[in-house]
This record gives structure tokens, sequence and C-alpha cells, in this order.
């Protein structure tokens, strides 16, 4: 019966990710191939008081069958930290909790996208979102990403003669980049994607962890109702509560709330519960702040280390927060190629290809710092270094 | 921007059943409407325990993001119990942890289905698999379900005629009409799937909540590798922790799998590491025991107080388990038109109509009993047995 599965998973391969995180799960393996935040930050001990609140004070209640839109108060937390930073007039019932962001963008394209249908993505591109968006058999249009944002008289081109259904941006620190737009950039984009009638899916995990440089406000600012923004609270928080949201028109809200119904009749409760009490109960900003400081001393480090230990035409982004960043190896070199030769000498990362849709990226790939401390940061990359050399010397095409 | 949602969008409907839950929140209404269990039942000390316990010893752990399968103690869990209530050969590799058993569906729904495809189910049939099938846009063809069973007659001819992608069924006290399918009826729908290559998904969220009668096994036990099981901790431990599971075949387990992970990477981890403590720790068998003889008592009194105060024309079911009540009235009366009149007089039910994808119905409303103790059910019945004999005396139709 193998040949009864629908079209669509024809089109979608296993993940590659999920291969290489198995190789690099070998203890003696200095992994920057994942893209996990740092355990040692997680709020242990506020997080177990606030589970222990909610269960002695409404654990009938939350054990219970919940609504699909999430837990109100957690959606008006949600939508007042929109007003407060950014001045959005945002309200609780623009606000759709989902299992994580994830999530997010998985009901955003059931409700969007019909088979053919154009996506702008960046070019690289996040690629849980190629393959949450994926499933949906649209037709990928990468736009290249620059050192401030997409190329934006490329996006206009793409608009006009593609007409997409939408563009999905990640602005702050980009997965798989770090790359950040800049407040002209954002600026462009909005107005772009508004005089064209086109949503833009903004999705913002790694915003909150900006360790250099100014915070620049959200497209939205600039997009209004064109806009759908997606968080969550696995980079700020902890990944393993599958807590993000959408935060979007009303009537974008209303069908993603009969996706999200089908999909899973709402949200985890207990999460969702343990997770408005942790933030009621502490400063969320203290503990960002905490985050962002040792995600900054880990860019450094790496940073640091590339330079003293990679051949001098091997390029890094230096990114001004969030958690990963891109490098480029001389041209002739594959990353794939390298990607053995690094497992053997005990280091790991992400080869570029899977971030691009149309092929390309070979001489790229993506290397994480949030989860490595300096020490390691600096063997690893030393390790790593090694094999590029001999790559370079040896000829590893 | 309003006509740029997907196609598949313009065919489903906001849950009808959303709405009269809503109507239903009104504290003075007896509701019937919901398919909640008895919150009184939850085991709410013992998972306050499993929950100080997992954060106590794994919070670090617990807090990280997850495999995409599920906590590996608590799909061995569930293959167990497979291989020692039913004798089935399963293993933990054939069980994959979902958000809810909602998902399952969805998850079913995404890697099978192609627009068009046909997809057989009871007529009438249970409304969330309606919902999350129907995002895929498959044709529904319902085959009536008899006291014991779908029609098999009507089952051969449509496998023949119309080659669906695979029959959907929930034989142990369906929602909604609690009938139960026979072990021949069982034997029988098995040997049809068998016989065209079809698989069956067989819902089983209430299988464990039998008070009357004797188990008989499941369908999957004649049709092997055709069947794909689906289950849920949500009717016998808490539907507020989203964990539910898929048990099926390796290669369907893989292709669920790259669903499972563009859909919202991994099920919640607290909630699933606190159940499986909670299972470890507990017999579960025991709180069920203290399910079912709640649930039977409540469902002889909802059958007694129909008998009590409903015309002798109004026909009901009388199921052997889970928490639904199926009613017909006499032909002519439409349930739609009374609901207005029931909530009127303070008592509330789900109109059959949203359980038929072909029309029909509209004399048949679904009870639930699990969520109103013997009292409310006696008055509550009452109240719709007025209802019900002013519509036959003025004529409702």
């Amino acid at each position: 019966m193998e040949n009864s599965f629908a079209t669509r998973m024809g089109k979608v391969k296993k993940s590659f990710i999920r291969e290489i995180l198995k190789v690099a799960g070998d203890p003696e393996i200095i992994s920057f191939a994942g893209g996990l935040p740092n355990p040692a930050l997680f709020p242990v001990d506020n997080m177990r008081a606030a589970c222990v609140k909610v269960l002695d004070e409404s654990a009938r209640a939350l054990l219970q069958y919940q609504t699909s839109e999430g837990h109100g108060p957690l959606r008006e937390f949600i939508a007042r930290r929109y007003r407060e930073r950014w001045g959005f007039d945002a309200s609780a019932d623009e606000v759709l909790v989902t299992s994580g962001s994830q999530q997010a963008l998985d009901l955003i394209g059931k409700i969007f996208i019909d088979a053919g249908d154009r996506v702008v993505l960046e070019r690289p591109g996040y690629l849980g979102a190629i393959q949450a968006l994926g499933i949906y058999e649209p037709e990928f249009v990468q736009v290249e990403l620059e050192d401030d944002g997409m190329d934006t008289a490329r996006l206009a081109e793409t608009l006009a003669e593609r007409r997409p259904k939408f563009i999905y941006t990640v602005p702050n620190f980009q997965n798989p980049s770090g790359v950040s737009y800049s407040r002209e950039r954002r600026e462009e984009v909005a107005r772009l994607a508004v005089d064209s009638g086109c949503y833009i899916i903004e999705d913002d995990p790694y915003g909150e962890l900006r360790f250099r440089g100014e915070s620049v406000p959200p497209i939205r600012l600039w997009a209004g109702a064109n806009c759908i923004m997606t968080g969550s609270f696995s980079k700020t928080v902890a990944p393993g509560l599958r807590v993000g949201w959408v935060y979007a028109p009303r009537e974008v809200i209303d069908k993603l709330l009969i996706a999200k119904q089908a999909a899973d009749l709402h949200s985890d409760s207990l999460s969702q519960r343990v997770l408005y009490q942790y933030l009621a109960d502490n400063d969320i900003d203290e503990h960002i702040a905490v985050i962002r400081d040792a995600y900054g001393r880990q860019r450094n480090a790496m940073v640091a280390a590339v330079k003293e230990h990679c051949p001098p035409d091997v390029k890094c982004t230096e990114p001004e927060g969030g958690m990963f960043l891109w490098m480029t190896l001389p041209k002739g070199l594959d990353s794939h190629a390298l990607f053995d030769k690094a497992v053997a000498a005990k280091v790991a990362f992400v080869p570029g290809t899977p971030f691009y849709t149309d092929g390309g990226g070979a001489n790229t790939m993506r290397l994480n710092y949030s989860n490595s401390d300096e020490e390691k940061i600096h063997e690893g990359i030393k390790r790593l270094g090694r094999v590029i050399k001999d790559a370079v010397a040896g000829g590893c095409a």
C-alpha cells in the first residue's frame, strides 16, 4: 500500500537536519549543528515554582479541555508586550496561541497556500519554514539576503512578476544566516508588500536576543494589517514547552482558528498556564538579559575563533543577536563533502544546501553558538579550521 | 486581501459545535452538548505528584527540545499495553506521540489525502475527523452505522466502486452514536479492507471506558498491517494534557514523522513526561475502573430519564461504554429547530446534522452524559422531554 500516500509526501524529504543531529549525538563531537538554546540558562527553579502554583490553584480546570484560542491571560500578556515594546494597537483577540511557532507556520501554510502558489522567502531561508510550508506544495521563490536584508530591488520585480501569496521573512538575526534587516530595508519590504496587496509573515523568534547594536522595530510597524507576526517562548524561556503564537488581523486569526481546531483542538494547557504563571511572577526582561549576555560572549568567541583558525578567505557573518553564524567557504569547496571529515575530526555543522530551495549554497554552512560554551566553541572551531585547511590544501570540491 | 486564502478554507466552516458550546456556557443551562470528561474524576493529586517528581528529577532535560517521535518511555508504555491487552506484536518504534489524537487525524489526512480522494466513514460520523480530514479536501463517503457496526454489505460495494484511500472508524462506543461493533462486524470490516488493499484508521479514544458487556478486540487483530490505530489519554487521564498517539506500521510512522516534524516539531515535553510519570507510579486500570463505574451510572440515569420523560417514539441508543448517547426523534421533527427552544428551557445538546456529510440526520441529536451528574442528567432530560413533547404537539418540522 506504499503508493497510497498523498502526492505532497512525494515532494518532502525526511529532514536532513534530523540525520545530522543523530550523527552529532556522539558526546565526543562538538556540535554546532543543532539550533538548541543553552539549557544551563533555563529558569528551572522559577518554572518549578510556577508549575506547583498552577497545580495548587487550578489543577482541575487546567486538566480539562480548553478553548482553541489559547489561555486568555497568556494571550493578553503577548498583546501587551507588543503594545509596550512597539506601540502596536494589539489586543488579545488578535493573538492565537500555537504549539510552538512551528505550528504557526503549518497553520499559515494551511490557510493560505494552494498547490503552485508562489511564496517568497530569503535566500538562504529558514529550513523549518521550508518544511512546514512545503507540505502545501507552493513554489518557493528565494530572494537573495544581503548584509542588511532582502534584496528589495529583486523583491519588487518578484512581487510584480510572480504575484506571491506572501513573503516569509525572519528580519532579526535570521536563521540560518544571523543577518538582520536595517530599518530602511524593513520600511522598503513593508512598502512593497502593501503596494502589491501581499501578506508578510514576520517570524521573530530571536528578536529579543539582541546583544549588540540598537533594536529596530518589526516590519509590522510599517506594514500594519498586511503583516502576520509569529513568535515563540522557545528561545526566551524554554522550547520543551511548546508555546508560540500568531499575532495577526482578526480575519486571519478567524481562519487560523478553524485550522487550529482541526489540527489539535488546542495547545497544551499545563504548559500554557505554567508559562503564563512564570511570566506573571518573574521579570522576563531580567531573564532575557542573562541569555543575551551569555550568547553575546559565545558569539564573540566563535567569531574570534573563526578569524584565528580558518583560512582568511573563509567569510562569516557577525550577527548582532540570535543563535547562528553563517560561514561561506572559498568557491569550489563543498560543505557536504566536508561534513564527514568534520565528524571524523569530532566537530559538526549543518551544510548550507537545505536552506536553498533552488540548489546553490554548496560552499556554505550554518554554525550554532548558543548551545556551546566558549571553551568548546574555541576547540570546535579549531578542529573545523583544520578540516577546512586540509580541504583547501587537498582540494575537496 | 480576503480572497487570498487557500481554496481548502472555502470548504470548511467554523465548527458549529464551537458556537453551541458558547451558548451552553450559561451556568443555568444543563449541557449535554460538549464532549468533556467529568473533571471530578481527574487524578489531581497523583498528577501533581508526578509533575513535582519530573521537575525535581529532569527539569533541565524536559525543558529542552525533544525528538519528534515522542518521549521514549511513554511510547514503550503504549506499545506494551497493546501487547498485554491484545497480544499485538507492538514495539515503541511503531508508536508516534501526537498532540492529542486530534493531531493524529490531521497528520493522517496530511500524509494520505489528495483532493478528491474518497474517505469512508460511518454515518453518522465523528465530527472531529470530518473537520481534521476535511481540510485535505477528500470526498467523504458515509456508510450507514447499524446497531452492531457499519453496514458491511454497503461497505463492500463502496470499496469496489469508489476505491477509497482509507476507512475511518470508531468501533468502540462511537462518537456521536454510542454504537459498538460486534466481533463479526469487526472481522468483516478487516477482511474487506485487507482484500481491497485499503487502510483502516481505527480510532479508539473510548475503548477502555466499557461499563457493560464484554470487551471485543480491536479491528487491528484481523486487519494487521492494514490498520492504523489512534488513541488518547484525554478520556482516561485528562484532556488538558494534549497527549495522544498513532500505532501503525513503520512505513506509515516514517511518513507521519515527517508531517509531525513539519507540524510542530514535537508534542509538549512537560506533559509527556508528567503523564508518563503518572502512569509509571499509579495503577491506571484502577483509575479507569473509577471512571467506568461513574460513567456507567450516568449512562443508566440518562437512558432511564429518556424512557421516563420523552415520548415513546423517541429512540435512543443504549451504549455499553463511552460518553455519548444518540437520540432519534420522530420523523418530521428537526433538532436544529428544537435547539433554540431547548436553550430557552435551559438544556443543550448537539443537533445531528454536523455528523452527516451528505445532509440528513435532521431528526437526530447527540447527548453527552460523562460531564453531568445523575441529578443533572435527570433534570436536563426532563426539560428536554418537555421541549420534545411541545414540539410533537405543536409541529416543529
